[in-house]
């Protein structure tokens, strides 16, 4: 469950990418291909990460995943190749050993693709999950706009 | 919402598709990443719908798409390069105008992951959402285990 | 055969797109995919093409497709996630049918992978080759160093 | 420089498999994304390799990499979706350090792609490039249609 945010608290951060279509991003449909937005939520998600001050690289390096454990994404409007698409992540909800980051594109303010990701925090020697580790506690508590207690 | 099938019609047809991981397909946790599961996805519905008479790609030259409007993947275990994955497919529900396949994969027998997208009919043409052909409305019917009035 | 550049004309356009390794993109090997570097080369090709005043996409609702031929892809280091890489793009050859582009990625001035791309026009309605379009022959002279006449 | 086959050995060896065309891999063209060509011959190198009493993942967890150093390909025709397309690798020249795979990728007995990629032994854990380890020599060799010698 997701705490309330402290009034005094800051707001979740939001951070926002742009995405600029690639050729190789779209099908014959003459669209972008379904499964590229679960793969540019996660450029948007690496960057959300990188303004908690830890890149998503170093928190591997430091011996933790944000294992994937679930996907969810609505699509309303295509994007076509050569268009710029803003990429927006927030982290909606920390648990103690989870997490959820949600997602919007849109294209000159206009809404695409809206969607959602859950993570478990997973050692990486043993390949167990774990509890949000100590040293990423206040970090991810300051993205999620919870006073860092 | 889903009619309740016949209890004389056939059983909702399930297609399995058996997919060799492909070492393009694995990232640097050293499974296979999380979108490619959503293109998997993508090949057992191709062969489920080729199971109706229609494979997908005469659908299109026909004039129709089978639109994405909707991803759900709830990851259990990951895939690693060179592991056999079968990845079954059935129609979970048949509206009037969309439907909702519902997918397995699974390595071996024991669960890897679950999911199901939401499609919408579009006229090729207009680009415009339609109702199920009147042509394709028998054979996705048999796919679903409905009766076929 | 590529023309000489007349000593008064300009030099040959380069372009250069910086492209932010993709978690996606990497491999069990804890790398880049080699494979993706084919599609960084189109990303910059895109930029470099859009300098010519023309948008690839342009390009191709005019009409026209710049079918790829050929690819050659030399590999010296590999990138990253979260690596910045630099992908310079020029046009190496103007033929009456064909073009080459030339391609240098590089990371903090380091060279990680130099490559090329042969290409043809094709007419999209009757899908034949053809000769360079009348339109596109003064821009993609000006993008190879070469007097315009 | 590859040896000369001895003309009591065994022929180079010629795996092929075969690739049925997944959506996601056509573009707006309507044909395969030329750099999925690179991740076919990839497959059919992991096919070849196991041919040798070695999948390349096993050969990666006994310490060594076989890290690409080139990538050419020729495109003659494309595949489209649905289509499937046979692709046949073989060691054309095994080296002390390096080794090089050729590919053609054909439809019906028709010539779609032709295509080569060059390698050296990598050592995975001082990530250097060594000689043929030993182990693999044998077996490579026989790939290689060379006498085992």
């Amino acid at each position: 469950m997701r705490e309330r945010a402290d009034p005094a608290a800051p707001e979740p951060v939001t951070s926002t990418t742009e995405v600029e279509v690639r050729y190789a991003e779209t099908d014959q449909m003459g669209v972008v291909h379904h499964a590229n937005y679960v793969v540019w939520f996660e450029i948007a998600r690496t960057r959300l990460c990188a303004e908690s001050g830890f890149h998503y690289g170093e928190i591997e390096r430091l011996g933790y995943f944000l294992m994937v454990t679930g996907v969810e994404v609505s699509y309303r409007r295509a994007a076509r190749y050569g268009d710029r698409v803003a990429v927006a992540c927030r982290l909606e909800r920390l648990g103690s050993r989870g997490l959820r980051f949600g997602y919007e594109a849109t294209r000159d303010g206009e809404l695409l693709v809206r969607g959602a990701t859950d993570h478990v925090w997973v050692e990486r020697e043993s390949g167990r999950t774990c509890r949000l580790p100590e040293r990423f506690a206040g970090p991810f508590r300051r993205l999620a706009g919870l006073s860092e207690g």
